[in-house]
Parts: C-alpha cells; structure tokens; sequence
C-alpha cells in the first residue's frame, strides 16, 4: 500500500472495448458491468473513470483526472495543455489511426480545399477544422454536428471534416474525400503537475512499459525449432533480426534449439524455408508482452 | 400533384420512433429502413429528413429545412427565430414534457440555485443553462457536455443541467435535483417566409390538424350501449362532456342507442355505474383520430 | 384522492407479460421497466408489485399483499386460506389453463397412477403432488425440483408431476402422460380482511368487471352491416345470440343498420351466408371490452 | 365436424409472416413455435404446413398438398397445372408485387436484352428467366444460383434476374435494372382434382372471401360524425363512393349520424373539408374486414 | 476401453459457463448445444448429466449421480453426507467465493444478528438459514423465496439470506448487510461407496489433478528472458519463488536463458526492475495448467 | 510486390466462421463486416470471394476463380474438374466431417436403399444422389429441396438425402438413418489451368501448409517439464512419440528441461504419472501451428 492514488480517465464508446483488452493483455483485471462509469481495478493505486474521449484532455488539464487515455485529436480539438507520456498505437479494430477528413458530395463543384471559401462545413470537431482552415487561408462556416455528419451534405451542409477508418460509410453516402486533415493515434497523457511528482511518475512510466509490451506482442509470434548445428549459420540468416533468436544447446550434442520472436505475417514466406532448409519440429505460439 | 414541395426534418434518435407512430396514426405511411435518414412518405408533397432534434430548428432557420418537429428546448437553445405551427404533446413514451433540471449530488452544499455561484456545470444545452443563469443573476462555468452527464458529479464538475422524464436515472446516480429550468414538449415549425405563402400555410395547417387529431385519440375510446328511453336522461348525466354524446332510435321504439367519447380511463369508474343503471350491450372500442 | 390503498401482488415471470396486457386492455397504463419490481399505474389506489406467483397467496394470506393475481395451482400449493374475487380465463399464450401432468418416460412400466408405489417423484408442486397421491392412495417419494423437471426421467427420479402447456416439451423428452392432477387458471384474490372492508370491496369488484370485460372482448369482433327491411327477420335467425343485435333505422327508409357482436371465429362461417342473404356493406371491427 | 380435411401450404420464410398476419386477420388463431412446420390453426378442416414457396405449386400439382398459397412467379417457375382460386394482393412489407428484374453492372456493356446473346446469367428461377429468353429470341448460358446472387456481377456471371422490392440493394451493389421480367403477387391455389370436389370448393371459396375481406381492410378505416340534416347533401357529395355511406337519424331530429368506409389517406385531405362544412365529433376508427 | 463409468453432475445454471471453460482448460471437450441436458464430452469413461446445483448432492448421496460439482452452500443446504474429492476455487466471473449474506432494508431496526428474534426471513436456503439461527440462538420465520428475495424487503419479509457476489445489486436495493453467513467454493464430491472403489478413486483423483492443474494456471503466465550470467544471482534473488526457475545455457557462452512461472500482476512490478537490471528480450507467454 | 493475383473463393454461410478462424490461426487478417462477400485480407497476392459452397467448384473449374475451399460433397455434385490441392480437416465446430444420409421416417417401411426402388427422394444435391442411385442399381424420383428436406417425410416425399453432423435434428423429426452415401471435408482446390503456373502452384503450395500447420496445432498442446537425469529415460518412454522431444541441459547439471508436444487429451493419463516420476514444474501451453 504506497498511499499513491491516480484517478485515469478512460475513452467510453468506441474505443472502450478495445483499451479494456488492452489493459487486460498488460496485466490488469477490469470489472466492467453495465452502467458501471467506474469499473473497479484490481490496482490500488489507480481509480477507473469512463469519461467520453472527447472531455478527458479537458478534465486531465483542469486537474479533475489525474491522468488518462485519449486521441491526439481530442487533445488538439480542446487545445488541452497536456503532457504525453507515450502514444499507443492501437484502434477499434486495427494497428492504424483513425483520420480526420473533409469530404464533399461525390457531385459537388469542391475539388481542393480552397474551393471551400465561403461554404458551410459540419463537424463535431469544430476547433480542429477551424485550425485547419486558418492554416490553408481559407473562410468557412463551420458548425457543430450533433452527429449523423456525413448525411448532411449536401442538403444542409456543402462538406462535413469526420472520421473515418475504412471509407465505406463515406462510399456508402456518397461522398468523395477533398482532404485528410489529420491522422491520430490514443495517447497516455497527464497533467504537468502530475509530471513533476517523482512517485507518480515512476507509476507512469511503469504503467507506459506495461501498455507497450503489450502493444509489441500483437500480431507477434514466438517461433521454436530444432537445428542441426551444420544448418544452424544458415537458418539464423533468414530469421528476422526483430531481436537475437535464443540459440541452446540441446543434450543430443549434434542439434540446437532455436527460438524467435517475428511478426506473424512473417511466418507465411519462412515456415516453407526453414523446413526446406532442415528445421524439424517448428511450432508457433502466442504471446501477451514483449518488453523491450 | 400540386407541385408543392416541403422538405421536412423530423427527430433522429430518442423521439423517432414515437414521431413515426404519430405519423402513421395520422394517416401516412413512412417506410423506415436501417441506416435510412431519407425514409419515404407516401405523399408527393412532403420530402421526409431524420434530423439530430438539436440541429432542427437551426436548420428551418436557415431554410435548409421547411419545417419540422422538434421540442421547445432545442429551438430555445439554438436561439432560433423560427414559426411555431402547433405544440404536439407527446413523448418518447408518456404524455408529459421532459424536464430539464439542475441536479447536484445527493451531498452537495448547493441546496437552492443561488449556491452554484463561481461553481462548474456541465449540461448538453450550454444556452438554455446560460440563459437561465443569467436570469437568475449567478455566475457559474457552464461547459458543454458529450453525455453521461450525470455521472459527473461530483468529480467532475459541481452540478449538472439535464433531461429526466421519470428521475429514475438521477436517483441511480445519487443525485438530487435543485430547480427545473425548463419544461418542453415537441413542436411544429416552419420558417416565416414558409408561412407566408398561402399554399404551404394550407398544407401545413392540415398536417397540424391531422397530427392533432391522431394525438387527440390517445388514451380515448369509444363506448357504446343500449339504453331504455325512460333511463337516457339519467345516463346522459354521468357521461362525461368532453363532446355530446350520439343518441340514435332503435328499431324496438323503447331504446335507444347511445354513443359517447371519453378518456380511457374513465371507464374504470364509468362501467360498473352504467351497468347499474341498465345500460346494456356495452362494448368499448379503439379510436384512431379525433377531429375537433 | 379517496385515501384507499391496495397493494397488489401481480405473477413475475412467465404469466408477467399476458398480465400486463390485460391490466392495458382494461384501461390502465402501467410503466414497467428494466428490473422495476413495483411498476408504476395510474391509479392512485393501488400500488403494484411484481411478486413470483408461487408466493403471491401467501403474502396476501398474511396480509402483506392486500389482493394479487395467482393461478389457482399456487393456491393450493401453499394452502392459503384466501377470498377468490374471481377467475380470470387467460394464459399466458392461449385462453386454456395450465395443466399439471404425471409424466413418465415413454418406456416405463408406470401405467397408471398406483403403479407409483414407492416410488420417486419429482415436481416444483410438492403440496400439490401430495394431496393428489393421497386422495388415490398411493405411497411415493415427492421432492422438490428447483428447475428442468422434465430432464430427470429415469435417471434422477421415477416421474414428475409439472406444467405443460402444449405437450411439446413433454414429447421433445420421450415422457408419457399418466394423468393429469389439476386444471389451473389465475385468480383475482384478495384475503378476507379486506374482502370485508366496504370500500375496498367495491373497488376490487369494480376491477374484477373491467379485467373481465376486457377478457370478454378476446377473440370477440363487432360486425356492422346495412340490411333492406323484407330481408332483416332471415337475417336476424342466423346471427349468434351472444347478445341482441342493435337495429337502427336509415335515413332511406328501405333500409336498417344491423350491429352485432360475436365470435371472430363465427364470422368465417357467417360472412358469406350474410352476402348471400342481401346484407350490404358488411364490416368487422375490434372491441376493446364487453361489459355484461 | 364435417369430416373435410385440407392440407393446406403456407410460405415458410419472407412471406411467412405477412401471411400468419392475413390468416389472423382472416379470423384464424395459428399457434406458431419454433422450428414449428406443422402450426395448429383453430379450423378442424385444416391442416397447415409451412413449405417453401419454391416447392408449393409443385406438391398441389401432385397431390401431396391440397391447396396453398404461393407466389405466381415459382408456378410459373415450376411449370405447375394447378387452379387458381384467387390472387391476394399482399407482399412482405408493402402492397406491390414483387419485381424479378434483370440487373448488369452499372458499368456493364449490356444495356438492352438482346445484349446477353451468348453471356451468363445468374439466377434463382432458371424456367422463368428460359422461358423469357425464349420470348424475346436471345440465347445466353442461365446457372442456378445458391444466394447473393446480387453479389456475383461482374466478376462471376455478365448478369442476374433476381427479386426486388425497393431497389435499394441493387444500388447497394451497384447494379443496373435492364429489364424487368415479372411481377407477382401470392394466389391461392389448389389441385384441380380437389376444386372438383363441390365440398371442398365451399370452403375454399369461403377462404378466399375471408382472405380477401381483410386485405380489403388494409388501410381503409371507418370515418363516424354528425352532421345537421341542412349540410347533408353537400358533405355526402364529398365523401368517397367506394360505398354508400350509412345517414342514421339521432334523437335530436336536426342531425343525422354519417358512417363511411374510405381509405385512410383520403382521410387527410377530407378532414379539414368537412369540418369546414360544419361536420361534427368526427372520428376515424380502424378495420378488421371489409365484406363486399 | 477400461469398462468404467462415471456419470457425473455438472451444475446448470450461473456456474455453468465457468464449469464447462474449467473442464475445457483442463483437456476435455464438451458438446454443448441447446437444451442439452446430457452433453457430450471425449472421455468414454464418463456421462455428463447438467442438473441444478442444489440437488446434485442430494443425487450424489442417493447414488443416482456418482460424483459432481456444486457449492459448499447446497452440499450443507441438503444436508448431504457425501465425500470431498478437493474444493475448486473458481466462480461465476471472479476467483472469490460466493458469500451467504444477511441483509436488511437501509434504514431496518436489526443491526445485529440477535435483532431478527421474532422476525420473517426469506431465503432460497431455508436450511442454511436455520442452522445459522440455531448456532446463535435466535427464533425467526425463515420461508423459502422463488427468487428476486432482495427486493422483499422491507414490505413482505424483514431480512433476507442472499448470495451476492459483488454487492451491487444489494445497494442498488438499498440493503445493508448485517452479516455473512457462508462463503462457499464448488466442491468435487463424489458418494462415499464410489470413493471405496479403487478404480474409481484413482479416475477421480486424476480428474481432480487436472481441475486444480487448469485452475493454477489461472492468472499466472510464462516470462522467458536472456540474462547476462554475470547478472543472474541478482535476477533470480528478485524472481518470486513460485517455483524454481529454469536457466539453461544459450549457445553464446557469456548468457543464460531463465523461464518462469509467476502471477501475471506481479509482472507490473518486476518488468522495469528486470530490465534496469539488464534482462533482454523479455517475453510473457499464457498457460493452459500448472501440474503440482 | 510480386505482381501474382489468385482470387480464391471461400464458403458464405455455415461453414464461413471456422473457415475464417483457420485463416486467423494460419497468420492471415481477414477483415470482415456485415454483408460483405469480398473481405480484405492482409496479402497482396490475393483476394477473397465469398461464395456459397456449393457454387465455388463450378466458379474455379469456369476459372471466374483461380482456387477456393469447398467441401469434397459440393465438388462431386457438381461434377467438377478441378485441382485438388489437399484436404483440410475441419468442419463448423468439430473435426469430424460432414455425413450426407439416406433417412426415412421412424415408422416407414422402407429398411434398406434397395427398398427405394420407385419413390421419392428429397434432396439439396440431386446429383450425389442420382449417382448413388445409379451405383446400387435403384431408381427413384429425386427432386431438389429448397431446405427445411427434413420436415418432408413422410407426407412429402418418401426419403430424403441431408447433411447430418449430430444426427440430433434427425432425432428430432422421428427420422431413421438407412445409409450414410458420402462424408465430406472441405478440400483446397484450384483449376488445372492454375496449378500448371509455377508460381501460382508455388503460392498455393505454402498456403497449404500454413492451413494445415494451423489444422495440427487444434487439440494439441505443448508440454513442458523439468526432469533428474536419472529419471529421463524412464520418462522419455511414456512421452508419446508424435515427435521426439527437445532435452536441454539446466544450470544444474542434475537436472534438464523436457518439452514436447503431443494431443491435448494424452495429458489426461500422462499427467499423473509425469509426477510419479519425478517430473517437476510441469505446466502445459496452447499452440498456434505445427509445422511438420
């Protein structure tokens, strides 16, 4: 019992699920249950509250959080004086960021962002896009969308700037992408005041570790074989350099255990090799960290 | 085909599906389908939009919209100079308004308005708080809030201005409400310049009987019953005068048939007295409209 | 405001939605949500709680319920020396009683009900089993069976004595009826305390006549036609006489309207007997109640 | 108990509901369970099974059926020699028939008929779409298709001849309409053999009479008001003829009761006529069935 | 094919997802589907029966089941004099036992177990409660509840005896716990006449290995590292001594390779001291069983 | 880069979700969303089709796909000429595979196929069964079904022929088994034309492997243990010899490191022993692939 406590803001909605399972592959038991805007932790240095990303940069500046999970996008929209400790590269559902676009009606005379001059534009990031638009030098009416953002044009609006991660709902309505505005990854952030204080940052940093290593171990395998020691040189040369393979010796003097760790795609074009080239016993399995 | 055309925008979300009924008790057909914010209406005059109730009136303003349905609060937070064709009393699933409250925790010192003086509230309607405020004389940080607003206190800010229809949520949430700022019910819009011309008006006059109409027939019915000559004015007396009620000859010369409209409920209290009095036949039957 | 109060114990579960129905089709609006145990109505002289029906006799026996709505197997399962105000014929699909059967497995040498001798029976209905084997005098093992009694046969007990509504169960597990030891339907009960109490009477007599003309109504239909006079006697024969048709004159002097109310399903048969014998302009329409 | 028995099949599948709905409708209590093919109906004449509307003409063609109800489009498609009582003009959600059109790719050079000579076509009705070919002197290579037939241009086949009712998947798909080969509704049919038998022609004439009185009633609805016996002549010229109206003297001799059966959607523009013209407590009630 | 047969009785219901995923862990496959009573699993030597945890004791002791899991509370409820192969320390969702607990509305009188003299009781283990009783000396009515027992107080009993696993639905009911009666874990039981059979006892000794061994491995995980051999006694003095961890040498003379097994929430303590201390190529891998 | 495009057909419908997690276990991403019959797959030498099962032969053997996966039932129903590159072992949710049987009902007089001779057969693959036909020397109807084949006997049709995994929807319909005409695995299939091209065959070759590395690592698992020198030879006897196991010396010179690989349901019997023998540290892991 340190005494140390942290109140974290996590994104509820759509990324909710997916920083749930992240937590729990770096090692933290979250109870969620229905309603539950503060799910328990089985760490008693941490509080959990669910607050929508869009306010956690906000309330970890006011001091409200003391630290929290929330996209770069969010943190700029609120022009939020944060300190970021790391970026975790993860999503809903993929390894990449969400983009913010300006997109247009498939029919509509916008065709470079310039074209915007004058127009209406929709977005639930109105300072984002008013960012933007000052950098380009271009004057638009922006308004704020409630949300169902990409039906609006071009009836009400002339573009809207949303979110998009594969493009289909845009295809879908009919919509054609001017421009991408921004590209935007969670980030682990706190306040500076935070920062400052030597005991929580050291919980920080630990904490960034442990979301990281598990982070690394997605779509990573470990690999294991037996060599002969004759093959050995030329099996370690086609292996991924991700990190040296772990080469023992095995109590039949003549053959070697070989172990790596290589990113899953990888295996397609090598597992065909290595057994061309004498590995036996090749089995892959899972991992839940790698701690660099 | 008159030629007559009227794009109108009608509440996505919490009120859709009760805007729908009320529709289709009005007599037209809209086929809703997923993913469908253009559902089709089987009158050439009308051009349905679904449409975030917030952004409606903001919309029928700027003359994106003709008109539309959408509750007083949000015509009143967006500020929006708009025609109000007829107030329609319904709900998502009751007949009374939605209230919008200010609600503080259970254990909050503010016990009376006047006590959020230099305090922070989060609401969804940043205006109507601001408005009220201000009409009240207190100073408060009033910040725009993207849901779950009533988990925020007391952590996240000091009071809370949102929405309850039964409380049940508040109370859940250990909160305890301190003023109604606002009550509000859905109303039928359009623009001035929409209302000044004679045929719209006309066209939009009729829907407003008509969705009155199906709104009057709610939780009434008809009943029916054979009644004596010699007991008709004695029955006539007890039976409620929301409107006379329709006495016909029957072919046997010492009864007549009697025929009345009344609040469903009355019937608890009406049924057992009538029979007492000699009332027979009698059957109650469902209304789809009332036409006053 | 009459200052009454009557708590009432309505069946939680499988009765629950074919109860609320009924209360609806009676003219009150009950407000059910998730996990509510004590819904809302509007009637400021009963307070509703959703009680397991196996229990409801019993608590209105002690008199924490005043009155409730409970099959009569429950009463007789628990004993409960309570005031049967009247039965209510529904179910909670059909207009049929629940049936508690003696099952066997389809190969065993039980026949009949004395070859249960000594022999293990398992059912929720303990009591009830019991009174039932001593009345044919037979000797067996009953116990209590906290769920899927229909699974047990052979392996866990000799027979089981349970529900079944459609046999489907029964036939899906490879069980043979033996006999069946009661026809049940739910009762409108209340104990005798407040069956004495003039007030309270009243206002449970004057439920029990809208439950039951609401009862009434099912499966019953209005059937409305115009008929030349030369033709109204023929037709008159052939109308059902659950009730006397109401005749009324027409403005055209020739004619009469005939009203009548009968069983949906004697229309079929009826319909093109009234075709053929001259009626014109025959509709059929929905009742709500039928007050006797 | 007559001792006629019907075997009578049902559409299992899209039409599956609509039709329980009709036959409800109609009078009858199907009790359907799941994975229920043989539903009880409460007519002692009748035996239901739910068959594939692909496969019903075929078996009432040889006799394993006695009647049912299928579409015209799988008749035709099964070739099958079977009487046809009546046609029933319902769908799965509207009152149009169904469309089986002819589709290509919106890129597709096929922009007439006579541009499939020779190309490949994907369909689930292989005779009707020969049987067309036929007709129109084109030659081209038709596969049965398993399902997602729209999924399969351009890649696998040059076009399809699938159903549609809105048209919105084939836009989905980005498809294109070349032609539209038939449009259906569900008839009811039977075996020549049976519509012989003077007993069973009875009853299935009597079915269809049902059938259609409550497709008559879809969206139709009585209109009910009093009216002074000055303005009676006047508003009986504005009210619809789809029937006469039913003028019913009331006891105040000045007024008459005006009763009509009119389309719901007339209702619109008629209500605020005839309150205009001085028409009193109108009101609009709903149809089980219309008897012409 | 050893001729031996088990059938064992696994507990249906809220324990039974949690059973089937232990039993998966530890090797077996288990043919779920619905309303299977009478799952598959791939061991000949054993007939599963799913049967409700309150009576597979009481089965068990009777014989008609040979062994079983269910909870401590029944096997004391039912009083069931059967033999414990080993308790099995898992639940529902968590790895704590499920505790009895004695509750009161918020604001009851009783706040000590001794306030219940003379007082009604509701339980769904009525015996467990009067063993309770009797150990303090206290007379109460103690009635057996159908379900739904936390939202009888206050109106129909005085306390109820509950399980609750994380006391939420408790507060939610406003209840207060007075005390906790029981805390309960699955027991492997089996009769004690299957106990004195040899073989028997040594196929459920097995099985029991392989419980404990799934439930060992249960929050525990693999850490596999590269260690400079100059570093090793340093790291291994920080390794929890769980088990001994395993060095072998690497092929690269100078390093060591250690695995070891440990809870996985320790990892967030000991990932930045092992790689401060100059551990390489750290990776954490799950576990299926740990065989003590 | 390699400019090689196959575009392979995989099976829409009961078998999509296995198939689709053999990918996932192979090293593929495969991303799916609602109704979409052409998922991204992360290599960009391929594109995937969804596609019915029983289409996907036909399509690879016209060349509209280069190679695909579909059952060996499908490929002979449609006569196709196709490559078959090897067998995978899987099915919807066991390693067992798919039986086309020959039933009737329980109570029909038909006991072997020969008793077939001039009736009516049910069937989704008309072809299958018209060559089984053929090969006993029966003749009979066949007819195509359009599904539900198992609710048609007796009235129907006299036989049928369908897929059974459980045989427990047989049950169901009181249907008995006459004789089983083919079992099925899903082959991996291309054209001749492909497997002709020498990087294509390549391709497909090490996409085969990957598939069936993944298909062996189902059921088995990865054990590993610490063992005195004295006791391995004895231990190294009872480890099952699917391939030989991997000894590596410890730090401990007295001691090395067992770890093999061997069917999950082995450890059952070998666990015990394992510790009787000394074995220490056992723990058991899951496994992504076997390469043999």
């Amino acid at each position: 019992m340190s005494g140390l406590k942290l109140r974290i803001g996590l994104p509820k909605g759509s990324l909710e699920e997916a920083t749930m399972e992240l937590f729990e592959k770096a090692g933290y038991i979250v109870a969620r249950s229905n309603r539950a805007y503060r799910p328990a932790i089985d760490d008693d240095e941490l509080e959990v509250r669910l607050v929508r990303p869009q306010e956690i940069a906000r309330y970890v500046e006011q001091g409200f959080l003391d630290c929290g999970i929330t996209g770069k996008d969010w943190i700029l929209e609120n022009n939020a004086d944060v300190h970021v400790i790391c970026e975790l590269k993860y999503n809903k559902s993929t390894s990449l960021p969400v983009k913010w676009v300006l997109a247009v009606h498939e029919n509509s005379p916008v065709h470079k962002p310039s074209d915007l001059q004058g127009k209406w534009i929709a977005t639930e990031a109105v300072n984002l896009v008013k960012q933007y638009l000052n950098k380009i030098g271009v004057e638009a009416h922006v308004e704020f969308s409630w949300g169902a953002t990409e039906v609006k044009v071009p009836e009400l609006v002339d573009a809207i700037v949303d979110i998009t991660e594969t493009g289909s709902s845009l295809r879908a309505n009919h919509l054609r992408i001017v421009d991408t505005i921004l590209e935007s990854f969670p980030q682990f952030i706190c306040s500076h005041k935070v920062w400052a204080d030597q005991d929580k940052r050291r919980k920080l940093s630990s904490m960034a570790l442990l979301l990281q290593s598990a982070l690394n171990a997605r779509n990573k395998v470990g690999l294991k074989m037996n060599v002969q020691k004759e093959n050995l040189s030329a099996i370690l040369k086609i292996l991924p350099s991700l990190r040296n393979p772990t080469v023992s010796p095995l109590a039949d003097g003549q053959w070697v255990a070989v172990e790596t760790i290589l990113d899953e795609s990888k295996v397609r074009d090598l597992a065909p090799k290595l057994k061309e080239m004498g590995a036996e016993g090749i089995i892959e399995y899972s991992l839940n960290k790698i701690i660099y």
